[in-house]
């Protein structure tokens, strides 16, 4: 049984990021940005104004002096003139400040009559004018590589005058669930059998980390169909299998795919739930082994399925991240194997995270994890914690997990 | 002009869920459900092992005893027989544990020679047993409507075995952007022009909130041009419009869109950035008309736009979530506008969230709202705040905003 931190840093140390593909912004969002994005232009690209109003020279602006309005410049439609002394021009918030003005006059502050403007408020020099280049310079870096792109970042990539963005193709991620006793919903159900859960539980987390999923048909414990699963995986970046990890006479995935040239890195680590994890290579694919019960199926896939998909997609990956919380309840000493017990959050006075343990931990249920919040980080050989006691947690509500 | 809740109030009082559609699990992650789901099986159907080892009765399991070994039971393959006193039965995690044994010997707790099997550790009754139904029972409620469903949810959905679950249609919600003065990126820009950035940037805020967006296409300053859009948002769930809604001589959606049918509810806000902002009703579409600017457009996206989506989705919808942060730098009284600050976001020594507002909060600055982590709220007349003092904040970093 190896450590969760080494058995993470084994498996990210066996992927390598996808390779850039092209897409529309208008279907870039939460893809990762895969090369620098340069401003394309100057933002403003000239000095415009920031309010409704009139542009004057801030000399001619003092109160009660009357002006000429030499014209109209709505925004997109530039008065390419100069400006004379006892001229204002008429502009909206983004036209562009004429040569010869200073300052502009706000609409508010101005009586207009005919082709004359009388100023109602002193005009300072330089105010509500947006200078060129003050949101960006051409050039500029807008955007570095290996990031998440959300709604702004997708705003500002536009607005340097991008219509394509260069991201990480999506980690094509091969979904297997073994065993005779599984069945897909809605499907008959053998004896004694259940229904698969975990296929798109993990498609799902696959999703919600940008992976695109592709979940094979459910193989049985039968030795031929398992190798057979070798020829499935061609072209994917990775390939998960829940169960068949663990060391029943009736595990046979380790040793089918072993005739098929799978090499395994390790198969056990020191944690709970969750202790036959597998780590390997099938043939180009990297292979990543969850246990087969649904919570430990889950669990596991935070800790280590979560960061290969951001190590695959060009993300920074590492632990997935953690937040600080006071227990809302005490917890025992903990045993030789990392702990990641499902709790739910609370607020208390002060606006910080109270975490409680659910009394029941059982890795078979499926319906406490649904409910939990967080998962309490519990380091192996922990002592015993009173309530208010600190601890790192894992919120769950984040990232759609 | 009206006060920001009131707003909010008013926008959603004019929306309604979507209705239902079917999809199946694997298109279900992130899609809210419409119906609540019940559990079509009970879970664990019957009493299994929840280790691998030997079920037996616990009166047999004294340390040294020796049993028969009566079969094998691998999960899904049940074993149907009754065990007889000074019987064991081999069995592996998930296997039904047969009639007449109450407990489960670990398998390294026991050495197996031939067809008999010795007790290495005794076993007390109900050990290591998982009860039928520990999970859930038939006909439970395993999901309420109204929940955005994750990885988890979708993981409790299968095991309910449903591999089809009724969902709010996603909201279609347009996104119409006007003005002489913008162009789509990688077009040609008008002299004294901008790219448009707002339209893919708000079509991506749709996305995240589980939208579906249909970007239109720019709209000139034209009166023909805006009236024509009635006819484009024929099925809509909503309109959005950026820029148009201010003061200007040169803003005339409200003007052109009147002419076909616009009721304005309200057009101004008591905010900052993005005091222009317009609801109302054109025919059966409810719209929200957002500011040009693009700091101000998606400051308020945020604000009215998120929640009107999670109402349209059928989620709970109201103010967007807000934590508390300490302030790293003091902040100036405010005027009789509600602010919402830009800033960046860091954790102190005890884990709680200090926010720093950035010097820079003009509404043209998209690259500073792009690098904010957090919008801090600042009532109006809010009194000046030292360094430490309480703030709550808005986290952009959540939902890919």
């Amino acid at each position: 049984m190896i450590p969760v931190e080494e058995a993470r840093a084994r498996i990210l140390a066996s992927l390598s990021p996808t390779t850039a593909e092209i897409v529309p912004i208008a279907a870039a969002w939460r893809r990762v940005s895969a090369a620098p994005v340069h401003a394309r232009l100057t933002q403003p690209p000239r000095d415009v104004s920031a309010m409704d109003g009139y542009a004057l020279r801030a000399a001619d602006a003092t109160l009660g002096a009357t002006l000429r309005v030499a014209g109209s410049a709505p925004a997109g439609h530039p008065w390419e003139g100069t400006l004379a002394p006892g001229e204002a021009l008429r502009l909206f918030t983004g036209s562009v400040v004429p040569d010869g003005a200073d300052t502009i006059l706000l609409q508010e502050d101005a009586t207009r009559e005919g082709e004359q403007v009388t100023v109602r408020e002193a005009a300072s020099r330089g105010r509500h004018i947006r200078r060129a280049g003050q949101d960006f310079a051409a050039g500029a870096l807008l955007m570095a590589p290996g990031k998440l792109l959300n709604a702004r970042d997708i705003g500002l990539i536009a607005a340097g005058n991008h219509p394509w963005v260069a991201v990480h193709r999506r980690p094509r991620v091969a979904i297997l669930a073994t065993g005779d006793e599984i069945a897909l919903p809605g499907d008959p159900i053998p004896a004694g059998g259940i229904v698969s859960s975990n296929s798109h539980a993990l498609a799902s987390l696959v999703r919600a980390c940008g992976g695109d999923p592709v979940v094979l048909p459910i193989v049985a414990d039968d030795r031929a169909a398992i190798m057979a699963v070798a020829d499935a995986v061609h072209g994917m970046d990775l390939l998960v299998t829940s169960g068949g990890a663990s060391v029943g006479d009736h595990d046979l995935v380790q040793e089918a795919l072993g005739a098929r040239g799978l090499v395994v890195d390790f198969w056990q680590i020191a944690m709970r739930p969750g202790k036959p994890l597998m780590h390997g290579r099938l043939g180009d694919v990297p292979m990543v082994g969850l246990p087969g019960n649904p919570v430990s199926s889950l669990v596991c896939a935070i800790l280590f399925l979560l960061p290969a998909l951001h190590c695959l997609s060009g993300l920074p990956a590492g632990a997935p991240r953690t937040v600080q919380a006071r227990l809302g309840a005490p917890l025992a000493a903990n045993d030789r194997r990392a702990d990641h017990m499902r709790a739910s959050l609370a607020t208390d006075d002060d606006g910080g995270l109270v975490a409680t343990a659910f009394a029941r931990q059982d890795s078979s249920m499926l319906r406490v994890l649904a409910g939990a919040d967080a998962l309490i980080l519990r380091a192996p050989h922990a002592p015993a914690l009173e309530t208010g006691a600190s601890v790192r947690v894992i919120r769950l509500d984040a990232l759609g997990l």
